[in-house]
C-alpha cells in the first residue's frame, strides 16, 4: 500500500480518485498539446498510472472514462497492472508494466487483425521464402488486409510498400532498424517499389527547430536509411519539405484527403485541441497521402489503383486508420498494414527507446564502448538480486530488455531459445546475457557504420530524386 | 412597421427579440460551416438582417452580441439602416443599405487607413502620375501601411504586387476585372513584379467541385486574366494545386504560417467549426504564403525581405490581417494593402456580384444583347415610379446601379459628373442613364473578348511557367 502514500492519494475515496484521475487525464492532454518537455510529460503520464492503479486497487474496476464509480467492493490486493493502463498515440507510448504493452489488448482497441500462424505459414507458402524472424517472434504482431496483398502477389497484381520516419534529431537509435529492416526484407521477398517518407514538416511543427534544420535531420537520416542497403533501383526516399515542392501528384492528393477529414475526428483520432496549430491539425493528410499511389507519377504513371502496404510500428496506425477511412470516398484502394510492436528503452518496456532521451538509446553513431557502457549501465535487467538467488530462482526474460533486444537482432532461433532457458533456469547470469547482446549489437552496428561512410551525398540525391523506378506500370 | 408582420416578430419583448437574433447569427453561421446552397444562406442573412432591423426599431439600439437588452426606450420610427447590419467575411457580403455597405465603418471595424485626399497627392506627387479613378472616386478606399510602399519607391527599394482570385466558374464577370484593372496600373506605374495566385484548391474544398476541374476553371480563368493586357516579362500567374508542386519555396512558407497560426485564431479570423474540413482550416494559410517574397525564389532569388503590396477586395482583409500577426514571428516583412469596396450585384449594393448567381452579374462571356437584356431588366434603378414623378423629384445616384457601375467603367470624370447632375435633378431617365452605361460596357466587354482570342495556350503556359521576370534582385 506504499503506493497509496506515494501518491497523496490514500485517504481518497474512490469518486475522489476518479476525478483526481479525469484531471490528470486532462493534464497529461494539456502538455501535449503545449509541447512541454519531455521529462514534464512523462512526470505527467506516470502519475496518471499510479494513480489508475490506485483506482483500481480501491474500486477493484478499470478506470473507464465517462463513468465514475457507483458501485464497488473494496479490495485488498497489491496493485497489479491493468492492462488499459497503456498509453499509445503516434507521440507518446507508456504502460505501467515491465513486460511491455499489452499488444493482443492493443488488437482489440484498434481493430486490426492478429499476425497468426495462418497468415504465416500462407505467407511462406505463396512466396517461397522462410519468414523473417521478427514475424516467427511476433515482432510484427498486428496487420489489416495482409491476406488482400497475398491475393494481389498471387494474381500478379502490382503493389508498392511505403513506410517512414520523422527526422528528431540527427543520430537514428538501434529501434529505428526495425522497420527498416523489415520493409527492405519485404521488399526483397515481393520485389516491388518501396517508397520512404522523412516527416520534416511534422518535425518543424512538433519542435522548436527550424526548417532548414528539420531538413538537415532528414537528410542525416537519410544517409542511415541508404546504409540499410535499399536498391537504389527500386526506392525512392522523400523529404515532405522537398518533394512537396516538386511533385504533380503529392499536394493533389494532400488536399483531397484534407476535403474529406473535419476537425472533429482528427480531435477524436490525435487529440488535438483548440490551441494546437492549423499546421498539427492538417499534417495526418501528409503522412496518409503516400498510400496513395497518384501522389508518385513519376513511378507509378499516374495509376491511382495501385494498392500500398505499410510496416510499421503499432503507433502509427491512427494515421492509417483515417486513410483507410478516407480511401473509398477518393476512389483510392485501403493501404495495408503490418504492425510492430515498440522497441523498449534500455530502462524497460514502460517506454519505447527515445533518441530524445541519450540514456534510452543505443545510436547508430555509438562506439563499441559506448554500447558496452550503456548496456551494462543502462538495460533493464530480469535477474536476481544476488547471484545465489539468480541461481536458485533464475531469471525473468519477460522484463529482461537484454533478452528483448536478443529477440529483435539475434537471428539464430536455436541459439536465442538456449539463452532463454539458460537464463530463466539461473545457469545463464544478467552480465553473461548482457555480454551476447553486446557482442551481438557491436559487429551490426560497426557494419552499418562502415556502410553509412560509403554513402556519399551524389547517392543521397539519386535516392531523393523523383523518378522512375525499375517496374513498369 | 409592415416589416414587424412580415418576420413574424410583431409581438416580440426586446429579449425575445434580441434571443431571435442570436439564434438566427448562429443558425447563418452553421449553415455556411454545412455549405449550405447559396439561396439558403441568402435567405438565411436577409431574415438575420431584418430581425437586426426589427430590433433597432423596437430598443433604439443596435444589436450587440453577447449584450442582451437591459434598459430601452421602444421607439416609433421606421426602421432605418443600421451600419452594423452589414455582413462581410470573404464568402459573404451583405448588407441592408440599398447604398451598399458602410465602408467608413468598416475601416474602423477593420483597423485599417482610409486612402485620403493627402495619401492620394503623395502617390501623384512620388509617382508624377495622375491617380487613376479608382484611387478619385474612392473604389479603392483604404489601405494598410501605403506610406511604406511610397518610402520604398522614393528610396528605390524593391517591393512587389500580389493579387488572386477564386476560380468558382469559367465566366468571370465583370466585377472580377476591378482589381485587376488597378493592379495592372499599379504595376506600370510603380513597374514592379507581379504574382497572381488562382485559389483553385480553395475552391476544390469550398464547393462541389472536382481538383481537376477546379484546376480547368483556374486555366480558363487565366486567360481572362491576360486579356486584361499583363506585361509576360513581368507577371507570373499560378494555380495552387500546379505551383505547390514545383516551387522549392511555397510550401516552406505555408509550413511555417501553419505553425504560427491556432485553430482558435483562425476560428475567430474566419468563423470554421469543428466540423468544417482540416482542408479549410489550414488554408488561409495557402492564401498567407504569396505575401512573403521568398515563396517565389525562381523571381526574387530566395531574398525574403522584399515588401508586397496586395491590392485586394476588402472582404479578403481577413486573411492578411492574419498574415501581418504572422509576419514579424518569421522575419518577413508584413505585406502592405490596398482594398476596394465590392462591385454590387445588378439587383442592387446590399450583395456584391456574384459568378454563381447568373441574374446578378455581367459576364466576360455575354454578348451586347445579353449586356443590353440584363442591365434593361435587372440594373436597380433609383429612379421615381412614373416618369412625372422622376422628371419633378430627380432620381437617387446612391442607390441606383447603373450609375454605381459608371463610376467603375466610365472614366470621364466631367461626363460622369454630367450624368449624375441630370439624373439627380430628373433631366436624365432611367432609361437614359442605362443605356449610357450599356455603351459604355458593350465596347468594354467585346475588347476583352478580342483581346481573350488572342491569348494562345503557349501563352498561359509561358505565363504560369515558374521562371525569372525582367526585374534583378
Amino acid at each position: 500500500m506504499s503506493n497509496r502514500q506515494n501518491c497523496d492519494s490514500g485517504s481518497l475515496s474512490p469518486l475522489e480518485l476518479y476525478e483526481r484521475v479525469t484531471t490528470q487525464g486532462d493534464k497529461v492532454r494539456s502538455l501535449k498539446a503545449a509541447e512541454a518537455p519531455k521529462d514534464e510529460i512523462d512526470t505527467a503520464v506516470k502519475l496518471l498510472l499510479s494513480l489508475k492503479l490506485m483506482y483500481k486497487a480501491t474500486t477493484g474496476e478499470g478506470y473507464k472514462a465517462g463513468s465514475p464509480p457507483t458501485d464497488f467492493t473494496p479490495i485488498n490486493n497489491a496493485p497489479t497492472l491493468a492492462e488499459d493502463d497503456d498509453f499509445v498515440d503516434p507521440w507518446t507510448v507508456q504502460t505501467s508494466s515491465a513486460k511491455g504493452v499489452d499488444y493482443d489488448k492493443l488488437i482489440v482497441r484498434f481493430g486490426s487483425s492478429k499476425i497468426d500462424k495462418e497468415l504465416i505459414n500462407r505467407l511462406e507458402r505463396v512466396t517461397g521464402q522462410k519468414p523473417h524472424h521478427f514475424l516467427r517472434r511476433g515482432i510484427f504482431f498486428s496487420h489489416r488486409d495482409m491476406n488482400q496483398i497475398l491475393d494481389a502477389y498471387e494474381n500478379k497484381k502490382p503493389f508498392y510498400l511505403y513506410t517512414g520516419r520523422g527526422p528528431s534529431s540527427e543520430a537514428m537509435h538501434v529501434g529505428h532498424l526495425i522497420p527498416l529492416i523489415f520493409t527492405k526484407w519485404l521488399q526483397e521477398v515481393f520485389d516491388i517499389p518501396l517508397v520512404i517518407q522523412l516527416t520534416d514538416d511534422e518535425k518543424y511543427l512538433w519542435k522548436d527547430l527550424t526548417v532548414e534544420r528539420a531538413y538537415e535531420y532528414a537528410v542525416e537520416n537519410v544517409k542511415d536509411i541508404i546504409a540499410c542497403g535499399f536498391d537504389i533501383n527500386k526506392t525512392f526516399i522523400f523529404s515532405d519539405l522537398d518533394y512537396l515542392g516538386m511533385s504533380p501528384g503529392f499536394y493533389k492528393n494532400i488536399v483531397k484527403i484534407q476535403k474529406h477529414v473535419t476537425f472533429n475526428q482528427v480531435k477524436g483520432i490525435f487529440g488535438f485541441t483548440d490551441s494546437d496549430c492549423i499546421g498539427k491539425i492538417s499534417f495526418p493528410a501528409i503522412q496518409a497521402a503516400p498510400s496513395f499511389s497518384s501522389t508518385f507519377p513519376q513511378i507509378f504513371k499516374g495509376k491511382e489503383d495501385i494498392q500500398c502496404l505499410i510496416p510499421c510500428a503499432i503507433d502509427q496506425d491512427p494515421y492509417f486508420r483515417m486513410t483507410r477511412d478516407v480511401a473509398p470516398r477518393l476512389g483510392y484502394p485501403k493501404p495495408a498494414l503490418l504492425h510492430s510492436i515498440f522497441f523498449p528503452a534500455l530502462q524497460g518496456a514502460q517506454t519505447k527507446m527515445s533518441a530524445s532521451d541519450p540514456n534510452s538509446s543505443i545510436f547508430l553513431t555509438d562506439t563499441p564502448k559506448q554500447i558496452k557502457t550503456k548496456i551494462n549501465k543502462h538495460a533493464f535487467s530480469g535477474g536476481k538480486d544476488t547471484i545465489e538467488e539468480h541461481r536458485k530462482y533464475g531469471g525473468n526474460c519477460d522484463v529482461d530488455v537484454s533478452y528483448m533486444y536478443l529477440t529483435f537482432f539475434l537471428e539464430d532461433d536455436d541459439k536465442l531459445e538456449q539463452l532463454k532457458q539458460a537464463y530463466t533456469s539461473g545457469a545463464l547470469l544478467t552480465g553473461e546475457l548482457k555480454k551476447v547482446l553486446i557482442e551481438t549489437l557491436q559487429p551490426l552496428i560497426a557494419a552499418h557504420q562502415e556502410r553509412r561512410k560509403q554513402v556519399t551525398n551524389e547517392m543521397v540525391k539519386q535516392f531523393m530524386t523523383p523518378r522512375k523506378l525499375a517496374f513498369e506500370f
